[in-house]
């Protein structure tokens, strides 16, 4: 493992994830482009195994893990969790997740049901990875970073492989990728690899109002911390400050951090419901949600968004219905 | 036009929708498997554009018509509506839909959203058929009949045609294949499709529990009445009778029917929701509904489940989230 990553690389994690993974589709709908004013692509990672992108980087990670592998750990708020759950489960490896205790009761219920062995800690109070770091050596697991790590970050930009693909036939003109970020895995990984494909393309992240640590880091040009961690909807896109290895490729190509606030994410997950027939999370709306309500700060004719989890407790769900859904 | 439908015509329909109707995916997930006891694909027709099958049928049809066509017409609850005002939308031709004035009010909003007119008409008191072949008669319009025309069910047949495709790689045994049947033309599409490519797989219809007019028929060989039309949440399969094209197909191609009650419909479009990230509407999780709650019935070691539609009332989805999302 080293920390150069590149097209070679997501080519080749692209090559043990085929068959795997699932090539998820790119949704659209007249209905939507009108709100949007523009037209819009929805690369629906919701529908990928798991329910969230974050199977594609803990498959590309765990395939490429040596023989001699005892078994692997993670810490994540779900998504990450259950990507590697599942990833670990096909590989026959056992699987520790250690997860907030205020993670959405679907992720927990999930993470274990894919039979992982969930560990809980406190948000804000005890440091996952430090608990994450003494499990894994007390009992020899390698630890599965949900972001800072090359194999993680090369799967995530198979997703940018599939929209350069599936986007070859559309005559669009200038065009926006918009992805949800958190410690900007999936951002970083879709950059790398439309900068090898399309890179006349612009790759934008899209975060929380508030916690909006990329894009005042892409602004200031150094990494910047969120004040908290607690306080938003959008839990899975939530992270104290971008990675080490993603903070400098996100800098060097992608353009201004979109941000949107939790009521429009709920809207946004209301639209996909009405108009794609998907069910997006808030975190994985965030994204969408800039495209249709941020849309004097895109410049592309066209955009591509991506919808990046599905893993939302039904009762938030139905609210974002009751409130946006009309 | 002509009454005989095949193999044949259900290539050059795919040829026809080829770039233009979308190859939706086959979904699965591990925690549905162990719900319904055997493996389950999903062939998520919901994401079809328009979000339901008909779009194949009715760009299949439309896209087959003289050049000298001055525009179509169509009756429908909702579904056939919003495919053939895309579809005509798309080939830049008028399209007028009789619609009841019972629909939801997703599918009526939305089939005038695509640029139709809408005629309404009272459900169980007047006839449709009468008023679109009389306003078809009227202003010179082509009717575009929902399941008994031999291009509509050619076009339906191509989902079928995927998912013998799809399903090339999986070793999976003996396999039922289910699709939701209201008038039968997107199950007899698929069971003529799967006669050519997989005749080892049994194609099996699901209903209403109440408005099983098609597993009677097959039961007894002769076409069976539904005694009313109203009073099923899921209004896109509650026709009054199996077609005339289409029964004589589905007599001689397909299993024993199976149903499911409005309940296990909602239970089943909670489950797609946690499990497989989509939005089903009733009628359009009934064969997810058999699949889960009908186990006894059903003989494949697998099975793959056609979800036809995802085009629900907000409020009665977040009701079966309420009810049944845990």
């Amino acid at each position: 493992m080293s920390d150069a990553i590149g097209i070679k690389e997501i080519e080749a994690a692209a090559e043990r994830l085929a068959g795997h993974a699932r090539r998820t589709p790119l949704l659209s709908s007249p209905l939507l482009d009108e709100i949007a004013g523009r037209r819009v692509f929805v690369k629906a990672e919701c529908l990928q195994h798991t329910g969230s992108f974050k199977f594609r980087g803990a498959w590309s990670a765990i395939s490429n893990l040596p023989k001699k592998t005892r078994g692997v750990i993670a810490f994540s708020s779900g998504n990450h969790a259950q990507g590697v759950a599942l990833a670990a489960q096909r590989h026959g490896l056992p699987a520790v997740i250690v997860m907030p205790q205020d993670a959405p009761q679907l992720k927990l219920a999930n993470t274990a049901a894919l039979g992982a062995e969930v560990v809980l800690y406190v948000r804000g109070k005890e440091n996952r990875d430090e608990i994450g770091e003494r499990l894994a050596e007390e009992r020899g697991l390698t630890l599965i970073r949900p972001f800072d790590d090359p194999d993680v970050i090369a799967g995530q930009g198979t997703a940018g492989l599939e929209i350069a693909e599936q986007m070859a036939g559309e005559d669009v003109g200038a065009l926006d990728v918009i992805s949800c970020c958190g410690g900007g895995g999936l951002t970083s990984g879709i950059a790398l690899a439309l900068a090898d494909r399309r890179p006349d393309w612009s790759v934008r992240t899209a975060e929380p109002e508030n916690f909006d640590d990329v894009a005042r880091s892409l602004e200031t040009g150094e990494v910047q911390e969120n004040p908290r961690e607690d306080g938003s909807i959008c839990d899975a896109i939530v992270t104290p400050r971008p990675g080490k290895l993603t903070f400098p490729i996100l800098k060097r190509l992608c353009g201004p951090g979109l941000v949107a606030t939790d009521e429009e994410c709920l809207q946004a997950m209301a639209i996909a419901f009405l108009r794609l027939k998907i069910v997006l999370e808030p975190g994985g709306a965030a994204a969408l949600a800039a495209a249709l309500f941020r849309k004097d700060q895109i410049e592309g004719e066209s955009v591509v968004v991506v919808a990046s989890g599905g893993n939302v407790d039904p009762g938030l769900f139905a609210s974002a219905l009751q409130q946006y859904g009309r």
